[in-house]
């Protein structure tokens, strides 16, 4: 049972987006995570969807993705060959005196902080899980008072097989 | 017809994902982006989704998502009271000759390069979505291969009112 990422193609409609997670979600398929905008061209969005769980559920699902009418192409983003990357808005409880550590700390992550607070702090970062995970396990030294991520997007390394924007 | 950024905290399950997004679609309300991923208490996941569309249809689906018993929080996030910020990967067809160009303009973005082939470089940005747009569209001169873009996640500044994770 491994992690799959998967990039969909898919048009830009009202529908779309809770038809896909409905084909997860009707087979009880848990997903990680799913992020979807447009893309340059603003009749297409494309969509990350990452799961894990049963090889066999998969390829049901990734067969009937296949078949919609709104999804116009479908990758796989093997680790191999794709850059992977999530965005992670958090929000600790900082006291003046702790400050300068927790900017530190974000500095070496090279993350951002985006809004101060008297006694909090707002970072932005981005990354692989991996280094997302260990950023927030240092932070859980500090309260954090809110996370907000993204979920994981990515594209296929090089300009070979692109198909569509 | 404003731009709306809800919030939504709400369980860590397999269905929430399409019942929220359902809710939107049933009435063909569109939804800019949707975002979701587990807070640093993995029982919850965040929501964030950004739409646009009659006033009155949103407090009616505002009100459906209040009476669901997965969704645990819902707040609004105001301009003036909230970091909104979203990542946008995107794979641009460029010559070796132009690389540096390229690579000056991601600096003035901060953006960062974080692939490069033999005729393509990929990016990474974030940013707000204005700050995303006239990247974009600097970035147009350019043949853009592929563009994935996770949608808008924020958090509300400061540690007041903060109930949940």
């Amino acid at each position: 049972m491994e992690k799959r990422i998967l990039s969909l193609l898919v048009d830009n409609t009202a529908g779309v987006l809770s038809r896909v997670a409905g084909l997860f979600s009707r087979r009880g398929y848990n997903i990680d995570s799913l992020t979807v905008g447009v893309t340059a061209d603003e009749r297409f969005s494309r969509m990350t969807v990452v799961c894990n769980g049963d090889e066999q559920i998969l390829e049901q699902i990734t067969k009937q993705l296949a078949k919609q009418e709104d999804v116009r192409d479908i990758k796989v983003l093997l680790p191999s060959g794709s850059v992977v990357r999530e965005l992670v808005m958090l929000k600790v409880l900082v006291k003046p005196e702790q400050r300068q550590n927790v900017v530190s700390l974000a500095d070496i992550f090279r993350a951002r902080v985006v809004d101060v607070g008297r006694d909090s702090l707002m970072i932005e970062m981005t990354g692989s899980q991996s280094k997302l995970s260990a950023f927030i396990d240092l932070l859980s030294d500090y309260e954090i008072l809110e996370l907000a991520r993204t979920g994981v997007t990515g594209l296929s390394r090089g300009s070979d097989d692109v198909r569509f924007l």
